[in-house]
């Protein structure tokens, strides 16, 4: 049977469906979200809960003359089937197939791209007073989550739009968690509003008419609603006009022909902010992922073997988990990631002990630089590419009193499909450049429970960035060893190259040492643990007898640990020659570690393929006639 | 006379005194902050504006087992005086004397230091959770001002303070303004308070009864104001309510007294978060400042001379003004910050096309975002030290997107009297490592215009960043001039070393050039203009013929300019030797900008002396024989 979906290949297509085909079309693109996202991952359980909410969208609003920004971007699938990239859509988070967020790049209905949170309604606010300046009448539609909405920079914009009084509508897509279920007084009062079911009622009998009134009839109506009891719907209705939106709702963002009529209230409104509050259940539709959203949140490509190396995120908890047990200093803070930083069993054993800050990465930081302050150990679990949002509080509430707070910072290097907004590359530069601040990265999973320990004990500001994935399988000291702040280690001699690198690339390095050898080419591999501060006296050691010097970092090349070597090198005045190998100076795509990885030449056959073209140019050529290392690549 | 201030020495000695005591110590205080402001540059307003708030908080709590946490730090100069620094306050802002912010190094009653908005409340939550974590029973308040609390992070704080319900004190001092009247829908809602004559009346007949009310009790009140027209009261008592704080106020701030009475009552409740509203007047007690705060929010040491330069700020400002004069599609955004910028002209004549967010950088730059997206050339005009705050959206929504977003970055480089945390010493690092980024420094202010002109028009993400103080005098091109991307241009022929400088360092390697030439050293000078991208041709083709390599920053060593030469070099795999100049991987302390750069070898005589100590020690000796420039430094 054919699909209505198919016959979908532009927004316009959309204003011809009766309900009953809005419905039928809705399961059917559920379906093509479960089967794309079963097969190439991505969030699922966000983008099952606003199939309906797109549709009502792109069937009130006409993109791409009106812009429709999705915050976050994450739960723009649908969004994606239809508009035009629907034949590509099984390309979904694939190298060279379509991103899995909101990207300028791949669509004109795209407006405004994003991966991380609380951005849309800033965005928003600049193209609606654009659209002002030019003298145009364009609609610009910010699509903001509950739990993204509690980010501070989106409580800043609302600030500024309830300023300017710009026209601008906010659809706020209420699912009643974020990632994890949102926290805080904000979402407390969402979620009474939510759960009260007196609201229902009072829908039915006075929603719409309260927003016809004049506003001192409104307010005799508030009163009259506290007499009966509606206080958070009131108080909702209220904090939204205080901050100089009109207030449409709480509609049912499972009804179309609901959602559609709030959101043309909205369109035709045209003189102010409004704010559209629209109920969804994340996971809608799917039995699975609306049991359990959290664990659907984020779904990774089936894999083909089974799996049985911890991950790096596994080993950081358990590692958490032992050192709260041990040490009565140790608390730890995540901005609503416990799940993917696996700190479950914590919230568990030790629910005194996390704290799950919401969507929040300033405040996680300086919040912990406050427990520091007063004896405690907090560390910050925070994936590398969110750290960023937090910046300056590193820098101005950390590590400038040189508070003991411990960053764990996950997914640092490539982390694959989820592309340019989430990679984790740049985080060695930014945090080395920090004053006080140590860095450090992990050889494997042992090293990783280490240097989380090192990190608590050492009475600084310390960073630990581990790679996205499992660990290599290691044996995990069953004592956690300390580790010298700014030491390496030697992992092989050899004579002909020295090798340091960092992180995730040390393996990869050594893999490359042993392909070198069969070309009789003998490589030093150095651990080098440390991109700040440098092991400068074992770098300097060994080019002072080692004349070719590489390193390989899961980093931009730009002010990374290669940066710091070539630098102590260069003004060592010694005359080795190196080079660095890493990321280059650009935002990189989406697609799994290994394409990444061997594209920019840092795992073994990379690195090893550079050294050889470098400083051994004679050694290729034996290649060439032997192939000893494989078809390469 | 002997002062009441001199028997002072701890807040204990506060205790004994009597009203009348109290308001002849105020007035001393005020005319010790005149004096010393005076005399050494600061912020006077807002110091001036809280001396009866500090006095009642060191009345009613207990430092330094009583933990009180000044937002922003820089309205603690009666606290200093109050808390054994009394002594040393003639060297408030001095190299060597009293920091102008609160800092842990300089007191045990500075539990957090600060420098930047809006962290108050996430480290105070931090404290009081370490707090009931350890079993322990201080108090802890965080007082902040109404134009630090529109800063998100401060939002993020408060909704996690509601949402854990820890025992915790905020004083909201809320003075209408933050440095220039505050920004925002939550600024309106407290200045409608503020301004309307009924609280006061509304006060006196029942607030202090409604805190004492059930919560049913308390609504049914605020129905009655409601019906009476005290929405505003209303409002924002519900809306602390709502964010889960008790709410206490609002009262006079220059009343001891009643702030003691209220500061009490919220010590002595006990179980929940209370938020004290303080009304405070800036500038409060001298009448130039109190009529006119903002220009008397910072203020600059006394200087000697006659002002006939125009400093950058000016010139800056004077550039945006002609921009947009010129082009429609340019606009400016600041936060906070338009006369510091000197964007008053603006405000005047294009008020549509200037926006002040308020102390919201995140905000400020991803609103930049999306009026570039639809085709204008925003300028973000932010302090270096500030633009930390939105590092994230510099990289996700403004350079992964390649928008012509242009930041104006004042104060970058050393600032001087303002000390650690206002340094804009880290800015050429972490601006360089964002891909897409072009990243300049002018050497002069005609430069300066030039190089906005040239952002402006590049079509990408460009940032100018330039130094506090004075220009040169040069004359300013009528015509704007682009600049080629990435270009520098040699300024001075020289054979024996070359000086690469950038920004404010340019001066300063002629000066050494001049120096150098007086021992028979001739030294090539580079205006390089670009850290990113580096001019390497130049770069490569000096360095082919000339072996002495010298660059020159006015930025932290660590990732900046020089480090990108070095690798640059390093990766060549010439034979140069090179040294690098700039500032040492530290947070820099206080003092003149004279001083500091003199310190750090970053002036003409620095620069020269390093050269020749470095690649000419036989000069040194001609030098200790002729002393031909001068006595040193």
């Amino acid at each position: 049977m054919a699909r209505l979906l198919d016959s979908i290949d532009s927004p316009a297509d959309l204003s011809r469906l009766t309900a009953a085909e809005l419905k039928q079309l809705a399961r059917e693109i559920r379906e093509e979200l479960v089967a794309v996202v079963s097969a190439n991952g991505g969030h699922l359980a966000s983008n099952l809960g606003v199939v309906e909410l797109t549709l009502a969208l792109h069937r009130v609003f006409k993109s791409p003359r009106d812009k429709i920004i999705w915050d976050v971007g994450h739960q723009t699938y649908t969004h994606k089937l239809l508009t035009g990239r629907k034949s590509r859509f099984s390309t979904l988070r694939q190298n060279g197939g379509l991103s899995g967020f909101t990207c300028r790049e791949e669509s004109e209905h795209d407006p405004f791209g994003a991966g991380h949170a609380s951005t849309s309604i800033s965005a928003a606010l600049g193209m609606a007073v654009a659209r002002d300046l030019s003298g145009d009448d364009y609609h610009v539609v910010a699509v903001i989550g509950d739990g993204s909405i509690s980010g501070g920079m989106a409580f800043e914009a609302l600030n500024h739009v309830g300023h300017l009084g710009t026209r601008l509508i906010v659809v706020l897509n209420d699912n009643g968690m974020s990632i994890a279920p949102t926290v805080g007084s904000l979402a407390n009062l969402f979620a009474r509003v939510r759960f009260d079911e007196r609201y229902r009622k009072a829908k039915a009998q006075g929603r719409a008419l309260m927003n016809h009134l004049p506003f001192n009839r409104q307010l005799s109506w508030a009163t009259r609603q506290f007499k009966s009891g509606m206080k958070n719907l009131v108080m909702e209705t209220l904090l939204w006009e205080e901050l100089g939106f009109t207030y449409l709702g709480p509609v049912d963002g499972h009804d179309v022909q609901q959602v559609e009529r709030a959101l043309a209230r909205a369109r035709d409104f045209r003189s102010k902010p409004v704010l559209v509050h629209v109920m969804t259940t994340k996971g809608k539709g799917y039995s699975p992922a609306e049991g359990d959203a959290v664990y659907f949140h984020g779904i990774s490509a089936k894999s083909s073997g089974k799996k049985t190396e911890p991950t790096y995120s596994e080993v950081f908890g358990q590692t958490v988990l032992r050192l709260i047990r041990q040490d009565p200093r140790v608390v730890v803070i995540t901005p609503a990631m416990p799940d993917s930083n696996c700190l479950n069993a914590i919230q568990t054993e030790f629910p005194k002990r996390i704290f799950d800050v919401g969507i929040c990465e300033q405040h996680a930081v300086t919040f912990a630089a406050g427990l520091a302050a007063q004896g405690y150990r907090p560390v910050v679990a925070i994936y590398s590419t969110f750290l960023q949002r937090a910046f300056d509080q590193i820098i101005h509430d950390v590590a400038v009193q040189n508070l003991p707070v411990t960053f764990a910072i996950d997914r640092a290097g490539i982390v694959g499909d989820d592309g340019k907004t989430h990679q984790g590359t740049l985080d060695l530069s930014y945090l080395s450049l920090v004053p006080n601040l140590i860095v450090s990265a992990p050889k494997d999973e042992n090293e990783l429970q280490n240097l989380i320990f090192t990190a608590v004990n050492c009475g600084r500001p310390m960073a630990v960035r581990y790679p996205r994935g499992t660990g290599l399988g290691v044996k995990l000291d069953d004592e956690f060893q300390a580790i010298d702040i700014g030491r390496g280690e030697i992992l092989q001699q050899g004579g002909d190259v020295a090798i340091f690198a960092i992180g995730a690339t040390v393996t990869p390095a050594l893999g490359a040492a042993q392909l070198l050898a069969a070309n009789s080419i003998s490589a030093a591999v150095v651990n080098a643990r440390f991109a700040k501060p440098l092991d400068s006296k074992l770098i300097l050691e060994l080019a002072s007898h080692i004349k070719n010097i590489v390193t390989v970092e899961e980093n931009t090349l730009n002010g990374g640990f290669g940066s710091s070597v070539a630098s102590l090198l260069k003004q060592s005045g010694n005359e080795n020659r190196i080079k660095r190998l890493g990321l280059p100076d650009a935002y990189i795509e989406h697609g799994t570690q290994a394409i990444l990885r061997a594209r920019y030449a840092i795992d073994a056959q990379g690195i090893a393929r550079e050294i050889r073209s470098l400083f051994f140019p004679a050694a290729i050529q034996s290649i060439n006639n032997t192939k000893r290392d494989g078809p390469g690549h």
